[in-house]
């Protein structure tokens, strides 16, 4: 190449890694159903730039490797899987230098039989998946857990008022409309290895919660709420980031078939969204 | 056209129909969350043929009856509004031969607050989808109620063992794999209304505890299983079909990294799947 | 089991099976990529009630005949490849009745380089998919083609006028709409052997130039002039069946904004849909 | 609430705005269909913390204002129509600090008749996307173009030989095997305004010729050879963001059938695939 170029945050790996991992403890099975995805950075350049793949570990071999780390450990929380993996690439390739290990985990229960559990029977249980995000580098590791798609609609209780208006604004002011999103957010752990389940369920609990209960005025208002809950319930947490989308059900208009609809008949659409983003934090955390 | 042409099974619709209703008892509210689908049949050939469009009601009318008669009447199960939306429009238009309701219902249950389930506020449940088609013309009325994409796993008590072999079989029998398929059935009410809601969670009760403890020699054995389970506990239920997707788990070979693999480590795969499909009926209804 | 049952429509097989065949003639290579999908139907009672898989050849040995077969012959139009399969099922199996060999194609195109067409580099091209669809029982073989997701619109001459109306009508009547829909298509070959290849393209070409010139008074009405195209191009096509739904395009209303809007600014919507189907075929054929 | 929080990268906007826009020139239309999302960043935090609502113009608006500006004025590149909106909105309200308008253009061509393309009627063209992304502040502009889902394949020229290997590598060495991605790729303009459509399909082109001659080593040596490519022939481009997954088309082992396979029969994976990504800059914006 006559003129020379320059490469910029250049990484490579491999994603959509899916996994069962079915743990026996005699008629009572355990199952874990995770996709994982594993990025590596460092020194790849001779690879980018002369096709020179001395430095480069086949991603086919990064899918190896989870597999033969799941059979040969105990696959705790997918937080601890993800450390498992990045401490694995760090410690054995010295020219790699960081490693993102992210792990999305499909929820499953028990099929009852009678009022029993199953031992080793399992349904698709509720919709929503579990996120881990591990970033380590030699000098730091950050470890994120998360939820995604978990699906929410109230009936009441959620107003939208005394907004900005200019000319394009027709939406009319609302003290009662259906508040439907799904929520997805991503939570740091600020130093220390919590209960990574407890913990996970108990975020969970109070997403739920308080997105039941909260007086809503806007998703805007509804978000803080609940990052307000997480970081009072959980000192661990330093900070929660959210992304939810206002999923409009929109009331049907039946007056041209002389019926009232007093917030009864609803369209819901998939497009356009709302869509409201932040972050919530303590302010002792805030340096960045 | 020089050339006559003729018309053969013609009908048209509309699809996608996405209505949320919310009945209100108080602080306790109701939520439906369903997507219909209107066909109709009838002398529509003028339209067709000619462009002329006096027999053609639009499909924008069929989503407008839809949410009006949505909000005139209480919604019952899906199979009772697929009912009523078929004897609307077969009474209201004498040139309809035949009307086809579909529908399908996704599955809400209430945030629990504390151990209290809330009023109004509700999460996404398991992903299966209820289904109902009611099929309507002037001489004859077919009621099928189903179930779609509920997904199973077990991992133990599923065989697949002398089975037929030619030069292109390579598969290992084997007695203990996992079994994993997307359950979608759909039966046939032979006459009279049961209480179409207590049916429904009996026969998903039924799928459910079948496949759990059937000891299963292959998908089609345990779709049989299932399929006598429900026709032994529903009178009513004159024939119920099946379509379960094999969703293979294959267990990873680990020999190449002097691990074995007793069942523990399994890489799941969307594509290609098993196929299986049977209607299985009581044999006094073997006439057709 | 105590009660007797039956079975009814009962078969099994493979879902996507997926392949690329590369043919090489020097530096000039061939690609083809499609989706393969076989189910069987015979005597295989025995797995389905008692769990005897004596009769059931796997659907892993499926998938392995569809890439040896793929090996040992020349790929030739898809229709002639699912001829191949579902002869050889039957050939081998004297017990199997009828085999179904549904195959779909991915189009891809050459990479221009220069004005040149590439000899081993392929783009991604239009998003159709082809079709073939052939039944083979052991008295009779239909062999169906067709086309799915042939995306078209068009911005005049497409017209929605003096249709019928009652009281839940509020749509306008129109001269000049937007058509947008995605046709598909398949159509039974009456005897003999076309040039497979060759019709299908022709068949597509008659398609769009139809849509493309055909004065619209609906969708049915231009779903029947495409239908008589085609039967009047090929001799050989007996029946063409036609899905296809009407995908709205709402003129957006501006006037909240003291703006016109002469057919200038639309929203698409994906759901709600029309659905207009049809079979279109020769009077002579009206036996079944 | 008694604890203190902090918001930090907060915003809201509406994402999924669909437009079609028609523009007639005679008989000979133009066709334009577009997905849009804006956001916007600013004085918000009394909507969070406290329900506040006077600073939020509702995400209604915002798709309001789209179509009525999509009206209002030509519909030019969408870099263009992302610059007016985010002019609009910071023109409009002092308390915006930022705006990102992100627009995404679905691909159509006109349908032929006869060898002559037809005025009014179109068919879906190749599956890729353009994209525009326009994050403007009070301080700063940046335009953005790019490409997503650009589908390629070839079937020579493409190695991955001398990798590093551990004690979990079992991949073989190969010098030709089918290489498959589909190319998503982002690059910044730095400066001025140039022709942007003539850019896009310059960049477009050069992406497509390069990927087709490269002699690839691997999915890293390919993406630098196309960056590479770009920043040749477009000055007025900095850099240019790649992500490539690693389709992998798997050459299927006919061993056990006693055939061999020279490069013949492919079984193409959508999971795990490879990821590769890398921004390819010039030396002299070496700054950030």
């Amino acid at each position: 190449m006559g003129m020379p170029i320059e490469l910029k945050e250049y990484g490579y790996g491999k994603s959509g890694i899916r996994l069962v991992k079915v743990t026996r403890e005699g008629q009572r099975h355990h199952l874990r159903d995770v996709k994982v995805e594993i990025q590596m950075f460092g020194d790849f350049e001779a690879a980018y730039l002369h096709g020179d793949n001395r430095a480069i570990l086949p991603t086919d071999t990064m899918k190896n490797t989870v597999y033969a780390l799941a059979r040969q450990y105990r696959f705790g929380a997918i937080e601890e899987f993800g450390l498992r993996l990045a401490n694995h690439f760090l410690g054995r390739f010295p020219h790699v230098k960081r490693v993102v290990a992210s792990i999305s985990e499909k929820q499953w229960q028990r099929i009852s039989c009678g009022a029993q559990p199953h031992g080793h029977a399992f349904q698709g249980a509720t919709p929503e998946r579990r996120l881990a995000l591990i970033d380590k580098s030699r000098s730091a590791t950050s470890i994120e857990a998360g939820i995604a798609g978990l699906a929410v609609l109230k009936t009441s209780r959620s107003a939208f008022n005394n907004f900005l208006r200019d000319e394009y604004t027709t939406l009319r002011e609302t003290q009662d409309r259906i508040l439907s999103t799904q929520i997805t957010a991503q939570w740091s752990y600020s130093g220390g290895r919590p209960g990574f389940n407890h913990v996970w369920n108990g975020v969970r609990t109070a997403l739920l919660e308080t997105f039941a209960t909260h007086d809503s005025q806007s998703v805007q208002h509804t978000l803080c709420a609940m990052g307000d809950a997480v970081l009072r319930s959980f000192d661990c947490i330093s900070e929660i980031r959210f992304s939810m989308p206002n999923q409009h059900c929109l009331l049907v208009d039946l007056s041209p078939f002389h019926l009232d609809n007093p917030g009864e008949v609803f369209l819901p659409v998939d497009e356009p969204s709302g869509l409201i983003e932040a972050t919530v934090r303590r302010p002792d955390d805030a340096v960045a």
